[in-house]
């Protein structure tokens, strides 16, 4: 009997999904991969990712892994195979035999997530599926001095949605970075892993900076109230896409 | 009693609708803009188009037009009404009063369409609804050549779709491009109307081109045969874009 576990680098577009996980009636992305993987191998393969994101929330890097049990076909063709199986929204660009104590969510070292805001004064149908359109001056420079605060080990409770329920709320992010290119801006976070809805949180809080009604030195003081209560509105899921994990 | 007409630019994703022409039971453009026009003003109010775009066709320089009588909304305030009545992926860049012998689509002097191609190995799922994937070297060059050889006034039978019952098949045809930047390709054409599908079937011409299955020279062939079976394959809609109206 042989066991192979097989990792995949997964790209998205999660505008035409109930996000990531598994749900009965819903199209999802886990859904579709178990889905596709399922009739390529022949017996029921779930695949496990390392972030469940959102539904809307579009990813260029996720991880995931599937287990495959006296299965014949090499791994070097699963790539082709699977993606074969997958509707044109989804694909895999890598998936390589990976060994059998490979944890594809406790194992994450990093996470970098990307966040576009579009702020002409005209929304951008082409791409309104994969931002949030903030059609107003936004002082980059000054969203950039609230992001730095935000860099290193923190209690991020201020920033974690209600539903999270797992114990430590303390988080490391190594990099907050809000840069911008014509009309757009970016915004990049880059830590040891996210509390739910966390980094939307903080695009909520960097835009309220931006758009000048907070000064950017209550980034300091929301993170240290550690109440969600005290952090900016939520960025809606369109704008974030998943572009890396690192182990 | 007053009348006005109302000139409009309009932008648009149409991956998710029947393409522009009022359907009844589907979702359309055409649709879309007349219910947000209807709603504003109050009483049922067609908006015209300049093109009649295919499902899954969009636009970034659609022309439209519609009529109001003794309506009390200002015209420099209809951009933002209509807007605030469409759906996402539909936007008004401008609208302006135009002369009530404005023809919207008689009186085009000249259209400007944009064919996307990505010839990367993997489908880039983030722009998978605006392009067509054809995973190959293609010789931009050659297609450049063949591309050439419609430039100028020429019966165009050979590019037509059999649905096309227009009385003549010769257009004139300006500007006919081929351009490439990394793994992308663009194919601009604009010329004084095109016939149904004469986009589509000069791309999926120019394919067969570059990816050598035919030389550049057989373009010349394919248009003088005036035969709709002569032309390649016709290209998928979602590559296509109208990127501006001329009158």
């Amino acid at each position: 009997m042989s066991i192979r576990k097989i990792k995949l680098i997964v790209q998205y577009d999660g505008a035409d999904y109930h996000g990531w996980q598994i749900q009965q009636g819903h199209r999802t992305i886990q859904g579709e991969l178990t889905d596709a993987v399922t009739r390529l191998v022949g017996s029921e393969t779930i695949v496990q990712g390392a972030s469940r994101t959102d539904a809307g929330v579009s990813a260029l890097g996720q991880s995931a892994v599937f287990e495959i049990l006296d299965c014949p076909i090499p791994t070097e063709n699963f790539q082709q195979a699977v993606n074969d199986r997958l509707p044109d929204d989804i694909v895999v660009t890598e998936a390589v035999e990976t060994t059998s104590d490979f944890d594809v969510s406790g194992g994450v070292t990093s996470k970098l997530y990307r966040y576009t805001i579009y702020t002409g004064r005209i929304r951008p149908v082409l791409d309104v599926r994969h931002c949030w359109h903030v059609p107003a001056k936004l002082d980059v420079e000054a969203m950039n001095t609230a992001a730095k605060v935000l860099v290193g080990e923190h209690d991020f409770k201020s920033f974690a949605s209600a539903k999270d329920n797992r114990e430590s709320s303390v988080r490391t992010i190594f990099r907050c970075e809000v840069t911008a290119k014509d009309e757009w801006i970016y915004i990049d976070a880059e830590g040891d892993g996210f509390l739910y809805n966390m980094v939307r949180n903080i695009v909520g809080s960097l835009v309220e900076v931006g758009i000048g009604r907070w000064q950017a030195d209550k980034m300091k003081e929301v993170l240290e109230a550690c109440d969600r209560t005290a952090a900016g509105p939520i960025a809606p899921p369109q704008g974030l896409c998943l572009m890396r994990v690192d182990y």
